[in-house]
């Protein structure tokens, strides 16, 4: 019988599809007697085929019509490597079309668009993997999908952005301010030029819907998510944070209530009790626990990002690509919902105790307007610290609540921006005292 | 189209053949859609039917024939729960003899006749599955042989046996010894009546068997390896191992050396130091670390055994088992290894940083004695603690040495056995400062 022979294309030669092809071509041999097949890197789209590489690819191999590698009839797996929801979509969607397995590593582009992606993969008869997709390291995709097959998920969150992560992390060892961090970590290439995706929470967004749809069969999108950065966190937080037992992460929240049928996902900087593991994932670690109601929780941990993390991935879905083409093995895209469609919880369904940091005038009484105003909103008070506030005129308040709800504090948070005593914006943190 | 029906029998219906067939029948509607099937637990083989069980099952369901099961032509998927290699490898064997996808937790069975099994399932046309035989509810299984497909492995270390983890866990809170916990341990069912397989480090090198065929394509027999319990280390090595910064844990390692194709696996316990996130992983969970060289280190943490996570991880083959039978996916069974036969590695290969407890004669010259013998074999001393003994006669002396390997450090061992002034048999640790 004659080996058969895979054929893929790249489309995008950035810093992961060098990655891809280093890889790739460094485990051929080892794939190939796996697989069963012979592999063949057969042709890579880019859009200056004379850029310096790292990897030397032979000028036949490379093309700039991107959308002629995405529609090669001799192509059967196709990695989308461009980025963005541009081209990346028109070349996932005319691949898709043509019955090829699509590889992709952009979390942007399924967040906004998986139905429409999943929808044509099924008209067409091709496929869509996305291991590397969220958190490039670590199998989470496969451990949610087949690993923890026998699982529902009532609880998953994690830690999904390493550009945050080390960030936070250095502002942690150091007690340095926030922007001085930032433009070490822009220097050192742990942050981009514009470093708002990350910063602002929209990255972490973008996984986590993806993991919701893994494990709860809907896309949820991001303006329908509490999504809220790590740029107004201040070392006064980590050090109080600290002092209280807990290391700040900006972390996604999936959280299921499977007896109302009611989903919710967040995105946000919370404190992390110091004995939870995630909460000592540092650097541009990534880290992830999912708690299934047969398992209970496992955690997993590793590099989320960058060219070898997400080629590994990348290389893991091409496998199973291949697989899947020589013997039709299909892969379930997102996880079948039994019963009536889950709903959005919500806000006032979504618990969480909270901790509240505002700039006050330094004068009696101010204490008991604010404790008023949590009253009135039945937000009730854990505790009370209050510290110098780098001015004369005022102090900074820092009040941790009891379990309350994202209703609740909203409101509080709005009576307290109408008080002339509190002199900036309250900075709201959760505190994330997950029962695994 | 008609749905197929994949029929599954049970051979064995103890703690974990309870919680497959209660997880699997709670699950059954989801993954049936999922799959594309009819599922069916067609029949269970037990050895006393009368006895009383958590889960109901029809009469005419149970059987005590466990061979017929393992032949019935009906059945699809036999579920091997017994547990050691008597019945279990009889039922193993003529399952696979007929075609049969056999899932299992036997550790034991594998790692005696992995070789045997894998023979019968390419002769018979059928498949083993074996996810729930290493650290139960963590996919590592999956993750080894499918996410991390583009990576060799040079190193996979790990605390692989829940009771150890448990009584380290206790002895390192509480303070006390060993004798205590393990009483305990029994009376709360953390520990078996007999502990030795658990204790003495035989269950967690079967573990570390299983883990080094699947990254490295051999099987390391028992024999071949250092394996060493947990059952000399006492409260005053906790005390200055947790002095010195480490946490001191019960690990698999499994070291491959790509350049000079050696592979070595040990288990023993180990001081970690307190950063890496393992020495955290405490109780009954299990932790794995990967390093793989694209994806550098991934880590896993979950319950390793019990009722719900070993059931976790046997309806995750099943899943598996079906998509194989549904659509012909054959899965490898190890990694085939590229280029000549990987050898062990020999003991002066094998290197480490040690820790040395003596119990010596308290006079002088004692110390300058054991530092010749040190000498005398190159092994140098990094550190030295003396401390009472508990006796008026005696002191207990710690050294800790700077990287050595095993060869040397034997023969140390040996030459101190001789002196007179050392009166007890050395506690010798390894202290695990792995590169990740």
């Amino acid at each position: 019988m004659k080996t058969r022979t895979i054929r893929i294309g790249l489309c995008g030669l950035g810093t992961v599809g060098q990655g891809v092809w280093k890889h790739f071509s460094a485990s051929r041999a080892r794939l190939e007697s796996q697989l069963g097949v012979k592999l063949e890197l057969h042709r890579a789209a880019v859009k200056d085929p004379r850029k310096k590489r790292a990897v030397k690819i032979p000028a036949g191999r490379i093309t700039t019509d991107t959308l002629a590698v995405a529609t090669d009839p001799k192509i059967d797996i196709v990695c989308e490597l461009i980025g963005g929801t541009g081209l990346a979509r028109r070349v996932t969607l005319a691949a898709l079309a043509r019955g090829k397995v699509v590889v992709s590593a952009n979390k942007a582009l399924l967040c906004a668009h998986g139905a429409e992606i999943f929808a044509a993969a099924r008209k067409g008869g091709g496929h869509f993997f996305f291991e590397a997709s969220v958190a490039g390291g670590i199998p989470i995709i496969k451990a949610l999908r087949e690993g923890l097959v026998a699982n529902r998920f009532r609880l998953i969150y994690g830690i999904l952005n390493g550009t945050c992560n080390y960030i936070l992390t250095r502002m942690s060892l150091e007690g340095a301010p926030y922007a001085a961090i930032l433009a070490e970590a822009k220097k050192l290439g742990y942050a981009e030029a514009d470093e708002s995706l990350d910063v602002e929470g929209w990255d972490t967004a973008h996984k986590a819907s993806i993991l919701a749809f893994l494990a709860h069969g809907v896309w949820v999108k991001t303006d329908r998510m509490i999504v809220e950065g790590i740029d107004r966190v201040s070392p006064i937080d980590i050090r109080t944070a600290a002092t209280l037992g807990y290391g700040i992460k900006l972390l996604a929240v999936i959280g299921r209530d499977f007896e109302n049928n009611e989903l919710f996902v967040r995105v946000h900087p919370t404190l992390l009790p110091k004995d939870k593991v995630l909460a000592n994932v540092n650097g541009v670690f990534n880290g992830i626990a999912v708690t299934g109601d047969v398992v209970g929780t496992t955690t997993y941990i590793g590099r989320g990002a960058g060219q070898d993390a997400t080629a590994s991935a990348v290389i893991s879905d091409i496998a199973d690509a291949v697989t899947l083409l020589t013997t039709g093995k299909a892969v379930a895209a997102g996880r079948p919902e039994q019963g009536p469609r889950v709903r959005l919880a919500p806000l006032e369904h979504v618990i969480s105790r909270y901790y509240l940091r505002m700039t006050v005038k330094d004068q009696p009484g101010v204490l008991a307007q604010i404790a008023q105003i949590t009253a009135r909103n039945r937000v009730s008070i854990a505790s009370v610290i209050q510290t110098a506030a780098g001015r004369t005129d005022a102090a900074s308040l820092i009040l941790t609540t009891h379990e309350s709800n994202e209703r609740a504090i909203r409101s509080t948070l709005a009576d307290l921006a109408r008080l002339k005593s509190v002199l900036e914006k309250p900075l709201l943190l959760r505190i994330g005292e997950f029962t695994d």
